[in-house]
């Protein structure tokens, strides 16, 4: 059994995180942050936890968050940078949900997120949390950058291609739509439901911050450059990322076969049947990423659909399995739930 | 471990069921009969369950549930009744998630769902399901009639004052909103997404198949003839039910206490603290009823709000309730699991 | 061709007022007050108004509002009061769509309001701008008091039966259901799209704003004190409120006859034929009120529902509604446009 | 003012066309068949048009359509082309809102509808109803193929670049997403509100019928054969088409500069200024198409985004422009009015 202490917990990954959490059977939760809501019962913010979670939101500057295995930041970007050095210190391991430790090339992280950067030092440890990639890096890891969202379900979707290196890298695009909990519970206008609802746009064309880091990952699968463009839209449901990709085929391979490969082995990771479209919902609550792979009319374009849910493979519960893997705990322990569906 | 079979398991409280028994650690699932889908795999009508569930649907003819230690029948109303005969003589137990045994004077019955019963006796052996008050007998029952869904909620909700005897039982009045999923899943035109979406509506006020049911239960709880107007609401959610109970009180008594003492011991019912209002999300997907009593302005009228999930305590969730109770499982086994908010 | 001004013309009832009374052929609109927006085109913040209108927001400081025959507040409470004095005295008509002239008894609107009223003498001069209780009272006032959402759906819903004083008048429920642009195009969690979609809940039963209002009205009709318990509730859909009513019948009367020949001359209360149940949807976009009475299985309790849009007849549409009546244009005019179905 | 007949009205194009027809000015609507639905009141099936269409649906066999000027034809792919000759042969003029004579090339119509066609000499005189492309053709046609709901908002977004011959035509990629009215309304199970709402999809990969509707639309732009990859997305929303359009860029122009002289004349396309995100609500209701154009980090992958209600300038609304155009009555009569927003 693991202490385990989480900070910023008011936010969707946050109660994501210890729904998931409660479940686990080797977490203890010791403590979770707020500085907004400091004593307050997590069950009067979160009522479907009641029964499960016990503990108060507690002030970061009381909280022991150094007697802990492992903390979990679940805060803005920008705030953990701030705050784990003295943790790492004392031996606990830290996994980043925001985006500080996610761009290795600090100039750009600092170019994107418009700030200068805390501790550079420890941008170059930190290890990026997709299992599915570094899956062995991950198991020693002090500080893990838990990946983005859409960059998680992009990156699961061209791995296998990109990898492969059979398509016109310079020239990848993603059209990626996500349900409206990536926003964030945060008090916002355009994320109303009487604005987002029965609506449907894109945002970001000019430039969104998960660009960098879906085409630093790509480049790394790659072993070069790539080129992407990335448009993230908003659909007017709760949880879910669909990733549309569109690739340019240089080789005539099976891509069906490319794909249930290279994911043969992976717990998380679900190739369908040829001709599948797959749904958000089938995801809805769970870890899974699964994919579909066309090339219509047989023609040089590859489709790839990818689909995951956005708060757990995408957040939380990826950052679960990173800690599993940490711990050698079973990779699968807590987020092996079935997906809620309808 | 038991042998658990399905009968008509393609639409929403069949899902459900699969969910649900899928991750039961002493149940094992051995058919689930679809006449329409035999011999597809069930993963392929519901994705959501791959690497779950390797069954396929079976033809009802041929599906050995004879050798079933448990069927739940999970069908249209009329079917169960013809059905279960044979397998109660071969001892199997049987759980009707219909409506088929709900109703213990059987010309009632005949009245609102317009057709003979095909076994009164059997009406008259099946134990009501709601562990909530009939827990002992169901434990040792051959046959339960799984509760509806709005009879659920609002016998639930009404249940402590109507035990009490604390207000004027002829004229309750139960206000209900149910998600759009209590409508199976069923090719219809009004439940479509472009009629049921943005919209909201009261049907069957004249008379809906749950009146009878509510009222046969609020009157074994009063020990007397109870008079209900009961109104049902579709409201563009998928799951939930929102029932808004009024009744008029005849005695100064602290609601509060009275409902949190009947409930103290109930792990599916949670009283709220007083001045709340349960969110249906915040039962999604879970096995709880959340109750909140009001007494608007310190007036007579009592206002009462119990919520749950129609697809779970509203059927499948209650139906393993149930089943745990038959088999001497701990009540909770494998529908302790966490709404899924947001 | 009448000169017209809005104070206030950012939120949700702004936006209608400008998207209706952009189609007014005897309208033209000169100011668009926005203390926050002061500068900004409407388009901008609007653009589905795209090349219909060409206001920019002003300052309120700025607006030449006292050179406008009527001025509409579309502000949030306690703040027409502050301000409507001065054009009075300039000869400039007011419509109040917020609440501060709705309650003729100051004491409980101080209450309700929790704030002193500026000008209480203004109170007793101020028409409630219901046209189908005063109408003709409304085409002569300087000052309206436009009604709030919930009770115009309320009060439409009861008024036959009230004047009638059929009913038991000391135990009305209405149980009430809002789509979320009731709650206005504030920043607030809990109408985010990821908190108030896919669920549903009551709120305010303690009490609520809408129960003085409706029960002055009701008491108004009744010409004796009525008792009411009023639920609003929230339903995850953008416009709408529908209302479901209760009433204990004291006299055996043909109701439906007695609505249809109370509404027979009122060009936007619709009553439906016997046994329907209204949609929101039906009026989305409208300025009708749709109304069905109900009798369930011959009892002693009626049940009617009552469907409006909120933001039109509930709001911008009532308020042009009493325009029209104030300058003598046809009533209907530039809000006798079609619901938008589906 | 002109007769007009409906032929196919209780499907969403249906209702649509009822609720633009009943408020123009110009046109009487004169019959309005349903086999199924024969007898029926108009306002018993969509009580929001109660008041202002007083016309009940008639069999087609019995409607004297022979009399009208123009036949709208709201049917399934397949009766237009069976029904029309005779109408044509009294001087009835007809606009199809179907499929049947949108593609020129009878053998590709065939492999892609699986039919025969009934009348190929009529295809070829068809005229296809984009005003933005044949507007003076349509002015005399007799017989026009209405756009798709796909294909006018992809044509429409592609329609200046492709026109200037500046992209690579051989590699475009339209990802394109509709709200569920698109899919008409039948009763199906993939479109019911429990299984469509919070939930995306992609559909038809390997190939849609619109494909090659656009592909020969975009062609005749180009003047030569254009390559287009077309993936479809179901989402949950009533109305509306939201369409993603990528081209590599040959040329280095100013595309807004391209885009707003191409459309300055056009009455229902408005290309926003220059950094725009439209949201498909800004045309909820309204023939309007809005476009933006982009070029992330000015790259050579041009993005364009284009969002039209599907139900409006993607099926009725563009109808009745085609016969405001038809008939010499102002292009945008009874299509003018704002959208609903919110």
């Amino acid at each position: 059994m693991i202490k385990v202490g989480i900070v910023g917990g008011t936010g969707y990954t946050g109660v994501e995180l210890l729904r998931i959490l409660s479940q686990h059977p080797e977490a203890s939760l010791r403590a979770i942050t707020s500085r907004k809501e400091a004593g307050m019962a997590v069950t009067d913010l979160f009522p479907s936890l009641r029964g499960r979670i016990s503990l108060k939101f507690s002030d970061p500057a009381e909280a022991e968050l150094g007697q802990c295995d492992i903390v979990f930041f679940a805060t803005p970007n920008g705030i953990a940078m701030q705050q784990i050095r003295p943790l790492l210190d004392q031996g606990v391991r830290i996994i980043d949900l925001a985006a500080d430790f996610r761009i290795q090339d600090v100039s750009i992280w600092e170019k994107w997120y418009r700030m200068p950067h805390a501790c550079p030092d420890l941008v170059q440890e930190a290890v990026y949390g997709l299992p599915e990639i570094n899956r062995d890096r991950i198991k020693s890891a002090r500080l893990i950058a838990n990946p983005g969202c859409y960059p998680t379900a992009v990156q699961l979707g061209f791995l296998p291609l990109v990898e492969a290196g059979i398509a016109d890298l310079e020239h990848l695009i993603a059209d990626a739509k996500s349900g409206v909990s990536g926003a964030g519970r945060n008090a916002e206008i355009h994320t109303l439901f009487a604005e987002a609802s029965d609506n449907f746009k894109a945002y970001g064309v000019p430039g969104h911050r998960h660009l960098p880091e879906i085409r630093q990952g790509l480049s790394l699968m790659a072993k070069q450059p790539v080129g992407l463009t990335f448009v993230p839209h908003l659909t007017p449901m709760i949880r879910g990322i669909h990733a549309t990709l569109y690739a340019r085929l240089t080789s005539d391979i099976d891509l069906q076969a490319l794909y249930e490969k290279r994911y043969a082995g992976e717990p998380f990771v679900d190739v369908l049947p040829k001709g599948s479209h797959p749904e958000t919902r089938s995801v809805r609550g769970s870890n899974a990423c699964r994919i579909a792979v066309h090339r219509p009319q047989d023609g040089e374009t590859a489709v790839i659909l990818s689909v995951t849910d956005n708060l757990v493979k995408g957040a939380a519960g990826q950052a679960v399995q990173n800690m599993n893997l940490m711990f050698g705990f079973p990779e699968t322990m807590a987020i092996d739930g079935a997906p809620l569906v309808p």
